[in-house]
């Protein structure tokens, strides 16, 4: 194969909006299927398959060798199929085309898509049920299409899945009609998933048996009644000379109380009060929200973005496992929004909050500003402070926010993280410095582009207190001040205060003096003072724009003249060369202050030296791998695909550095990262350890790459 | 090890009544622990145990190596902790009781004991919630008790558990405390599980992490509120000097709808609209709960049953396995009582409930009365009825049942079993004969036993259409009935019934002329006519008691003089000798008519032939197998021991068997089965072959036993 080609046989996630579920597919074997809050695909044996004219199946090879339940009843019970019942497709002969909306498995007479909604969430605060409904319906569509114009005679498609765990511990699978007195046709699992045909009149039939040869070869159609099995078809007979679709809506469904800490349920409970209603909504309306889900929202943004096949399969897939992230709950009459942390599932992460607030404030700024509010309200804290070796010494804190508000739908205790521990200086540390420049850069990208100046003026106060909170962490002498974290929060009890980067490099956990967060602290400053401009609090604006000044100076000063990059930790000769000390720059960048990141504006001595480090280090054995790929730090093989992306633009769009042969080079790289044997299991994936995903498995976070398509 | 002795790695299961929950413990390994409508053990790792002087802790061995979660976040958390932290007990130095409601392990200073309730369900339609509530709380108590009067120093115990499943898939452990604003001190799993504390002050604490080794090495307490690892312990501490009990409710909960066909919730949920407020309730009452707990129901019954050693550990386990699928529902403001089938979870199996009968009449007969009327009412039919190999010829059938109701909390349509198919001869065709003779049988025993007469009246035309059934399934003309079925239900297309023993063997396939389904004619006949009687009809009762006599006089006929036993299939030479044609002498002994089964009684000559048929075949290599275990059919090595426990009874306190060294032999053999190596993590199961469950594991059908305790 070229190494340039796209493989095709990788897991994408197509979910609902908002129900945190996933229909998962394109990596072979029992490898995808259907899951409600699961960090990882459902391993389900998948069947969709067509006759052929010699009464055998040829499939899509989304299954494995699945045991025969019908041995657990009786030994007496062993039953042959004739053998190769099922033909794989070979893959060659299988097309993919794997889009935003519609992921489309082509192969022989048959055609295989799914159609997933990438739409902006109306705020519902201020919309309708209706609007509503046909964006958070928890369900996706799939179509099956069966070419038999060249048939002589019916031939016969499936649709179906078999559970991946032991039957016993699973609610059983059922047919819809018994349940619903005729009206709908499909079958269902449980009150939480439910397989259902949007086709009228009898030409689909549902049929329950052990095992999809037991189904296929059933003595009397009757027997598709049998109801202890675990697998279950929709089964569809195409007349030859004729050319048939039939479409399916597969529906995912939790009902009452979902999380813990704090009450809430899904949002869509709102709208269906079970899994039936939801199928049956799904049926009557399945043309028109198909119609209205083949078309994203910004499709003008997507459809004129330069964009090369590398980099558009990459949006692409980051946007489907974004999607299959989120869950929009409701509690107490209110709204709130949550993205997961993929496998880690911890609830809106910080660090992601602020990755996410370009992909959310372009489809949905009020989702950010929920939760903003949501942080401020429960899961914000007043610390104080200490210089390194003095616990004993506390000075005045202030203003800052929790790590994440909880882990697989447990909400964390008031104030807070599920992640941080105390008196520790590497992993699960507090990140309170961090997580502050977090919230402030966040509201101040979500001021910028929203518009809600309403917002603004009410968050006054708390930005006032942000400020204040960040410079009691610079020095608690006004006079020694350098713009950069020098003090640890108390919240840590004596241990450090580490990075998002927590799990990459030693040069990325120290939060103090560090290069990466010396330049979040510079964009809060830059932040903070257009806001407080703005707001009309000019002593505070020319306060703030100070200390921004004084963040560029100290990290500009930090380069080492002689070897021509900034250390990772000011003021040591630490080794390792990092990428992530240009992140920053995306803030005043994307908030409405790109003066502050011009080579020729105020601050044009700071990103002429972080152009220069990058320049310096974006090279081979430093901070490339030998695939080209984009390494974060040389000292470490762990690398994050979404800070990549969003490195990667700033160093195209804001350093302007030219995307020749070696940039090409990495986005073919990393797509091989995500699509490489195993790797391609987990859709898309954060953390990869010399190309390998090994962390942040199934995640949210590559959204980061929508900002391409701002690129002109 | 004594071949007598008993071993004391068994899996028991400690269930709720009427939760479809258990806690299972007892088989070494990550093998047991706390479990919802699953028909097999949790398979979490428990943690039980107890600091030593030197800083280690002794452990009951219940958990396996477990992979520490922290290496999916960091591959620079690595943690290793001190080894052998934790060190199992020799098994040698555990000793085990394990009673009725009681299961208590000891070894050291540590002992742990589980209390669960064996108690007679009040009926919800004349009971307060006052009453209902002690019997259906959906919790079971733990104990344990640290004996620290010899230390020196306090010493740390623990009681916790680390999910089985990926942590991607499940809901996040979290303390109760923080949920519940420090009225609650423990942890729970999403909405479903939870452990409280039911001790006053802070004598103990919750506390979450990776494993178990993390929480006992925390660098912090605080750290014990890390929220992202799935192992959660209960931590005691016992100064030294002291001898102390910590007392934990362990609680499960469902809420909304648990079924799908007809829509059911969780009875209790009339009582508890949450976890917490089980955990709640379980906590303020558990002092007077427990003392009720521990005195079971009928004590005296089994305080003075005469029972070795052996049939006094397997009526014990077989309750305890009862009791976890026995599920109490709610539909329409209607209580639903199901016993599910074990592993195989089909719903109210007809011939299981003719086989609780005996338990359930003592303990509850209004359970009893409300499946026969859920049969009635939804899962009966009426068909008609063929001659083998005349499907294209039918005559009238009548009124018949289904095999069961459902599977897996799936309800089957109205009037269908989930397990009947279509055109079969073997495992999975139709029981129509058998079913309707169990309904018959089940109704005669609860009424003479509960002493429902209203209900008698009220059925009188449901009994005759049941006899009329049976009539037409003997033969369409009258003169040529023999008292045994003859003709198939239509329902089958043209295959042929089946009886309960689907799996075992071929002789106990076929239904018609069945040795064993003519035994079960006889007692309808029987039976009928002692009901036919009682109500005034006194021509259906001489006619059904012609019926009767015709059965005997069939099957008596059938005996081979030359052989010395009466043929599986009547009239036929085959070579199969069940010990199950003795089987229906239960019912009409059980059900007020013992003069039937008396051998100088009006069937005398049908009774000392089936006990001359028993002699005969209850011999080494005929049914009995090398171990001395009763063998059902001399042709299979299936065997299930709830029919075992049946026909021992029958043998003894209605043919007078003595139950000699022979009989003993057996009673040991069937303990092994149970006990031996891996089959002791199934708890009780029924289908044995050659000793080993192999179906049936996890299984309800064992209470048969309790009819050892009536014997003199």
């Amino acid at each position: 194969m070229n190494t340039e080609e796209i493989p095709i046989t990788f897991n994408a996630q197509h979910s609902p909006i908002g129900a945190f579920a996933s229909f998962t597919l394109g990596y072979p074997g029992a490898k995808g299927g259907l899951a409600i809050a699961s960090g990882m695909p459902a391993d389900q044996h998948l069947y969709i398959g067509l006759e052929t004219p010699d009464g055998q199946y040829e499939t899509f090879p989304f299954y494995g060798a699945s045991g025969d339940q019908a041995e657990q009843f009786s030994a007496s019970a062993e039953w042959k199929p004739s053998d190769a019942l099922l033909k794989p497709f070979e893959i060659s002969r299988v097309r993919r085309d794997y889009g935003l909306t519609t992921d489309t498995w082509r192969a022989g007479d048959i055609t295989f898509s799914v159609i997933s909604p990438v739409k902006s969430i109306p705020d519902p605060d201020k919309s309708s049920a209706q609007e509503l409904r046909s964006v958070l319906l928890p369900a996706v569509y799939v179509q099956v299409t069966v070419d038999n114009t060249g048939g002589t005679s019916a031939r016969r498609a499936f649709f179906g899945y078999q559970s991946r765990q032991d039957a016993r511990r699973e609610d059983a699978m059922y047919h819809l009609q018994h349940h619903t007195d005729g009206q709908l046709v499909g079958f269902g699992q449980g009150q939480h998933l439910a397989v259902v045909s949007c086709n009228n009149g009898k030409q689909v039939v549902a049929a329950n048996g052990f095992s999809v040869e037991k189904i296929l070869c059933v003595n009397h159609t009757e027997n598709w009644n049998f109801a202890l099995g675990q697998c279950s078809l929709m089964l569809m007979d195409t007349p030859p000379g004729k050319k048939k679709t039939y479409t399916f809506a597969l529906c995912f469904y939790q009902g009452g109380n979902v999380t813990t800490g704090l009450l809430a349920q899904y949002y869509y409970t709102r709208f269906w009060s079970d899994i039936w209603q939801v199928a049956a909504y799904a049926v009557q309306h399945a043309e028109s929200i198909i119609q209205s889900w083949k078309v994203p929202d910004h499709a003008q943004l997507f459809e004129h973005a330069k964009l090369s096949s590398h980099q558009r399969f990459q949006l692409i897939h980051a946007i489907h496992s974004y999607y299959g992230s989120t869950e929009l709950l409701l509690s107490d009459g209110r709204p709130i929004w949550i993205v997961n942390e993929g496998e880690y599932r911890m609830m809106n992460t910080s660090d992601l909050m602020l990755d996410h607030v370009f992909f959310e404030t372009l489809f949905n700024p009020w989702t950010v500003r929920n939760t903003l509010d949501f942080y401020l309200e429960r899961y914000s804290y007043v610390d104080r402070v200490f210089f390194p070796g003095q616990f004993d010494r506390l000075y005045p804190g202030g203003l800052s926010f929790t790590h994440d508000q909880g882990m697989s739908n447990a909400f964390s205790r008031k104030g807070y993280s599920a992640y941080e521990s105390v008196q520790l200086t590497d992993c699960f540390s507090y990140m309170t410095q961090e997580e502050l420049t977090n919230w402030i850069l966040t509201a101040a990208v979500y001021i910028e582009r929203s518009k809600d100046k309403a917002w603004a003026r009410q968050r006054l106060e708390v930005l006032k207190q942000c400020f204040e909170s960040m410079l009691h962490r610079d020095h608690p002498d006004p006079a020694k001040r350098n713009g950069l974290m020098s003090l640890d929060s108390d919240r840590t009890m004596g241990g450090s205060e580490i990075t998002t980067y927590d799990s990459l490099d030693p040069s990325l956990a120290q939060a103090r003096e560090n290069t990466y967060i010396g330049g979040k602290c510079w964009a809060s400053y830059v932040l903070l003072s257009k806001l407080f401009g703005e707001l009309g609090e000019s002593e505070l604006a020319q306060h703030a724009q100070q200390q921004a000044i004084r963040s560029a100076t100290s990290i500009t000063a930090g380069i080492m003249a002689e070897k021509g990059y900034i250390p990772a930790i000011l003021d040591t000769q630490h080794e390792a060369r990092i990428i992530p000390a240009i992140e920053a720059l995306i803030y005043p960048f994307m908030a409405g202050v790109p003066e502050a990141v011009d080579l020729e504006g105020p601050y044009g001595d700071y990103v002429s030296t972080l152009k220069t480090h990058l320049l310096h280090i974006l090279v081979k054995d430093v901070c490339l791998f030998p695939d080209g790929g984009w390494k974060l730090s040389s000292t470490s093989i762990n690398s994050w695909l979404s800070k990549i992306y969003l490195n990667q633009y700033i160093a195209r769009a804001i350093l302007n550095l030219p995307w020749d042969a070696s940039g090409h080079a990495s986005d073919v790289a990393h797509v091989q990262w995500l699509t490489n044997g195993s790797n391609a299991y987990w859709a898309w994936s954060d953390q990869m350890y010399a190309g390998v995903p090994k962390g942040s498995l199934y995640y949210p976070r590559g959204v980061t790459a929508i900002l391409w398509c701002f690129e002109q």
